[in-house]
């Protein structure tokens, strides 16, 4: 008898499950449900088809070489039953029967199984606030979705959108909308800041002004209370700070898994709702697999079970459970949490624990950043790259590294290689001081910015000096009628001059000067030392160390991490 | 009595280990000596220098911030003292002396240590041919040398040019010299491919096409005889196999590590003259430390002493003695061997072993390529990038990744993820089928091109596909009078048709139709299966697997990779 592989869900990790299995056990008979028409298609492109970077929903359901991967598709080239518009309702382990109904009809049946797959995914959490039901209020998960809100833009009726949730999803759909529909976008996010748990407060500060700087304004710490509307259509959201015109309101508040169905089945599920599984994708039930959306799985920075719904882990899982189902023992031990995403000028990129996120989970971290050029800074084509490091004090292991740059690739680059090394021991500082990334001038620096980042925490760490964050910088600066601070600027003196004359507290001496101007700066008074990105400033920290000033400290990453963040003197 | 620190060298490694030694221990003493004028320059940015791409020489001795690194700058703002033009010539280690000459005057000095720092560096090996002292036979190391070839190309006294050496700097002069200054180069090297021992000869052939057409010749298992000159300057080089027309020759095959100051010191080197170092990058004697492109240290892959004469490996290195000598305890483990170099559209990047290397090592190894979008397929701007993967077969460890793309940044980030795993564990196949890199439509495929190379190594290793390379397939084509091969072109018919209207034997069956039409493919011959990437083959293969053809190989990378390199039906 052939066996019998059923795969609840089909968008990402069921089709490829199903798929593979078939590939290696060609005699089994793999069959794939899902309750919606559309199913193996790039949920993640959503964002890129409302911009319209995307041309047509079909780019989204189709192979790279061209075919849509609808059921005949699966039929066909894969061998693979696809039953389309059928809900599985619940799940009888003891008879392996699955108790299915189709959405369109009413019409209730049962299939049976030797090993089952539950890819059923996530959905879209919506606060279950007044008027979260009315017309053109969408969340960015199914294609239809995308359609409505694509042909919204495209004739002209969404002059002015709302995005409640500042996370990947919610500002990729207020990148689309903004750049390149020019509506004027809104984002309510309830935490204080946006990219809340992935970033640290000081980038966030930057992928807000990126976002500010483009016709989106950021409203963080702020919840959304109602939405009001008109003839059946959103046309304002009212939060507990403002009214905000509205003719589009797009739900990007996160994600619930769908672990329902396998708790009414008894398999085990933790306390968020997500499915439990072992390091080969198992469920409870040894003949049970989940993957995907719907699953947790290890943490690997902090040991414990974690949530990440990505469509690329969901990829990856598939393939593991599609060799399981065919008798391998493929395993998937967990996950370090990479992420990139691309806002306007600016992309932003990480992997591990962000600094408050480390200090919750017990950790005694400190973070530290630098603003550095991508490669050599001789090479006429550079960014300014902005990394932090996170690190645990006692044991010196590197936590996290989160990151900006306009040059998404080369950010990932950095924040990759940190992530392999992550996902595969315990790094220290010290071995990312010597991380061996690929070296020309044309992509690095000889001392590259990603173990520069690393060099800095060691010298932290070892208390050589006392970092502040720039924005820490500037609210001495602001505060200093209270502080006793002096406050000097290392830049070439055209530059420092320029802010001097306004204000003749900031005091400008060049780092070529410092020499020569030793006994300009007090011993006896706390020194706060600024420059363009923070080198010239350490150079000047060093200087004045020797000479006996001692209570010191850098901005880290000077005044281009001061401008990013959209501040100023 | 404060620490004498005496640094031999003054590039990359010398300048770093002085400062960072002066940081932590500020009472030392620290003197640097070189025995030419310019130190700290970023000498791997000569050819850009060169090309024009960086204006002036002064940009290469120049810190981030813009002050060049003379002796004035190490002396006010680092307090160490540096002695230009001042050459050691013997070391009495038991007396701690160094004997030093100044190579301007003679005058001889002898300058005392508690701690010595060899950074001698590496000399370029330059063939004794018979006109190697010709006016304008050059290295690429020094920057007087840079701006003799600079200058000559800005009066026009350059039209062809001969580079001796098809590694990364003979490349980069190459691509300096031709795409810049229109210069005709050709490039000879000895060995049957170019970037010999980092590319395989797949990849290699790839960038020997983007080499060609760029006006570049690429001449492998060449030899030059001799150059021949007029007016005391160079004017032909004349090989084993031809003779061309040259009024520059670049030298660029190798180094010899500086050793033998070292090893006439007693001091442990290795039998090509590399000095030998422990993880505390500490020689035989525990006073005297070296780094840089002077010394051996451990690639991490073969677990062997190794060499990477790298101007990011001495900074790094460099960092690490600086920290020993002021009593820390930092170490160095070794390498495993990440580059990447940037010719004309083209760049190339790599880590650990090729096949080829990993054969001579003893491993029995494997190399599988494939060549994907460097994005998800869906998104506008994406660029095909091929990697190859080395394996071993039996323990299924990854020993190295090599690749090609236009989009550097993107290539770089995929190798360098897997360095970061390389460089911290023995990862396997499986670990790069999940290896987490950071996922975004822009940026990403939810199956990667870095774990889908794994997964095809996967089924190579599992015997479920035979793959054949892109130049392999053209060769079983171009002999088909005398195999008995059944050719299948799987892309869409409209791209398959037209190479069958001119050769019959190339059977164009799309994927699409491939079910219907499966009764056309022989069961009684080996069947040979391309299309545009390898996806649509794998999936035709597929389907003949199940009808029963069994003797199937497919073309890894497809037309594209045929393409590439250059070939055609």
């Amino acid at each position: 008898m052939p066996q019998k592989i059923l795969v609840i869900g089909g968008v990402a990790l069921g089709p490829k499950a199903a798929c593979r299995c078939k590939r290696l056990l060609p005699d089994a008979e793999v069959t794939l449900i899902d309750e919606n028409v559309n199913i193996s298609y790039g949920g993640c492109g959503i964002p890129y088809y409302v911009s319209g970077e995307v041309n047509t929903v079909n780019d989204l359901r189709a192979t790279p070489y061209n075919v849509i991967r609808d059921p005949k598709f699966f039929a066909e080239l894969k061998d693979v039953t696809v039953r389309i518009q059928t809900r599985a309702t619940a799940i009888d382990r003891a008879a392996k029967l699955v108790r299915v109904k189709n959405v369109v009809t009413g019409e209730e049946d049962t299939l049976s199984y030797d090993k089952l797959v539950l890819a059923t995914g996530a959905s879209p959490r919506v606060p279950p606030v007044e008027g979260h039901d009315l017309g053109n209020v969408l969340s960015l998960t199914r294609l239809e979705a995308a359609e409505t809100i694509r042909h919204a833009c495209e004739n002209g009726s969404v002059k002015e959108a709302v995005v409640v949730g500042g996370g990947f999803i919610g500002l990729e759909a207020a990148v689309a909308l903004a750049d390149m529909w020019g509506v004027k976008v809104s984002v309510v996010e309830m935490m204080d800041q946006i990219l809340p748990g992935v970033l640290s407060a000081q980038l966030a500060r930057m992928a807000a002004v990126d976002c500010t700087k483009h016709n989106t304004d950021v409203y963080t710490g702020e919840k959304v209370l109602r939405l009001e509307g008109k003839d059946g259509k959103v046309c304002k959201v009212v939060t507990d700070k403002r009214e905000i015109e509205a003719q589009l309101v797009i739900f990007a508040a996160g994600f619930t898994p769908n672990g329902q169905l396998a708790k009414d089945a008894g398999l085990d599920v933790t306390p968020f709702g997500a499915i439990t599984v072992n390091e080969y994708m198992q469920t409870s039930d040894p003949d049970i697999y989940a993957g995907g959306d719907c699953v947790s799985i290890p943490n690997l920075i902090t040991g414990k079970p974690g949530y990440l719904p990505l469509g690329s882990m969901a990829n990856r899982q598939g393939r593991v459970i599609g060799t399981n189902l065919a008798g391998g023992k493929a395993t998937f031990p967990g996950y370090v949490g990479t992420w990139i995403v691309k806002l306007f000028d600016m992309s932003f990129c990480g992997v591990g624990l962000t600094i408050d996120k480390a200090r919750k989970e017990g950790f005694d971290a400190v973070s530290v950043s630098v603003e550095q050029v991508d490669r050599a800074h001789f090479y006429p084509e550079k960014e300014l790259m902005s990394l932090e490091i996170v690190v645990d004090k006692a044991s010196r292991r590197v936590l996290g590294m989160q990151g900006a740059c306009t040059a998404g690739d080369a950010l990932k680059a950095r924040i990759d290689a940190v992530a392999g090394a992550l996902q595969f021991a315990k790094p220290t500082v010290d071995d990312i001081s010597n991380l061996e990334i690929s070296y020309a001038p044309p992509f690095a620096g000889a001392m590259d910015v990603v173990n520069v980042v690393a060099n800095v925490a060691d010298n932290v760490l070892a208390g050589r000096f006392t970092p502040i964050t720039a924005d820490k910088f500037m609210e001495l600066w602001q505060n200093r009628a209270d502080n006793n601070v002096f406050f000097i600027d290392a830049r070439p003196a055209k530059a420092g001059k320029a802010v001097q004359e306004q204000y003749p507290d900031w005091h400008s001496i060049p780092l070529e000067e410092i020499r020569a101007r030793v006994n300009e700066v007090p011993k006896d008074r706390p020194v706060a030392l600024i420059c363009n990105t923070g080198l010239r400033a350490y150079d000047t920290l060093l200087v004045l160390a020797r000479h006996g000033v001692t209570d010191l400290c850098n901005s880290m990453g000077g005044m281009q991490a001061v401008m990013k963040m959209g501040l100023k003197p």
